[in-house]
């Protein structure tokens, strides 16, 4: 077992320093965050910054840099208050690793990456068609994280759409059959692989 | 492609929800958090909502419900500034899932779940001996979040430990060599198998 003082973890190269940090947090979602500027501008990025809020009402978080250069993500989110959060699956990493790639403000990731944007049910912010499990988000909170400057934004699922038969009789995902991914640092791509389904203990700090 | 409306999710039965709505974050980290009270009681609970906040200073965040009951991880953190998070490898998790049980105030769940507690390099709250990836954390933080009322703790990482070779010569986790798991919904357990090491292209969003 090897130990790692803070000094140390700032010691280190940029680089290393990322990738190791970016891995600490343990296995982390493969998320396509799809929105629309309110000139029409459509936009698509990769986060794995995201997490679970609360159950009832429904919400997710993502952590967004701050603001000090182009942020299309936060600045269409900021102009329409809404966005999309789309799952990666095995099928589409690449295509959805190759969005986080910079490109200018009117260049759009979907067709860069090839991917489709869809819009549904009214709402207009673009979902990715080949994705499995797709969310359209309202913004409720935009909350400044002192430490660093970054943001957590905290959207409410207007609309869930699953597709076939991924959602067991209690509700649960499979996340196997969904070709579900998980990231570790910035671009290692893991399957998901069932293992165990414990019984349901309530936990206390956890549920929702 | 199933749509639900928020309509549909409000209308669900709780724990049809519950399942539902903690799975569609996607792949969650498992994570147990090793506390301690100002008067020596240790405390150990299984949390998935952690979350990557930055690399430079090293910061993790983690979910938490707000303290209308007794919240022994909340408190131990708000009396002692400092808490410890312990990646769950797929040779503890049943040992993991049994902390999230209800015990009183003064049980240590360590001894209930059959795991070790570790005290390290003058840190007092309780590592896993188990765990092959832990870090020691000073809460920096503690963002309430409107929409729900929960919180955002945001801690620092003062120290990290890594087992054996698990880290890769740019800084990448080997996290299938870890055994690492990750959680879907609150109680569904899948490995991480390696799929696809991708070119790093810097991700506009996603890092930092």
């Amino acid at each position: 077992m090897k130990h790692y003082s803070k000094a140390d973890i700032l010691s280190w190269e940029r680089l290393f320093r990322t990738n190791l940090i970016n891995g600490i947090s343990g296995c982390k979602p493969t998320m396509l965050l799809g929105t629309s500027s309110s000139s029409g501008d459509y936009n698509l990025a990769l986060f794995s910054s995201v997490v679970h809020v609360g159950a009832n009402p429904p919400l997710l978080g993502v952590i967004m840099r701050p603001p000090v250069v182009d942020r299309h993500t936060l600045e269409n989110i900021r102009q329409t208050g809404i966005f999309t959060m789309n799952h990666v699956h095995a099928g589409i990493v690449e295509q959805a690793h190759h969005t986080s790639a910079k490109y200018k403000r009117n260049v759009s990731e979907f067709e860069k990456a090839g991917l489709t944007a869809a819009f549904l049910d009214g709402f207009t912010a673009p979902y990715v068609a080949e994705s499995k499990i797709r969310m359209g988000l309202q913004m409720v909170n935009e909350i400044p994280i002192p430490a660093n400057g970054t943001l957590l934004i905290v959207g409410e699922v207007l609309h869930l759409y699953v597709s076939g038969n991924l959602i067991g009789e209690k509700g649960m995902i499979d996340m196997q059959e969904a070709e579900g991914l998980t990231v570790s640092g910035l671009n290692t791509y893991y399957t998901c692989n069932r293992f165990m389904e414990l019984p349901f203990a309530r936990p206390e700090e956890n549920e929702s």
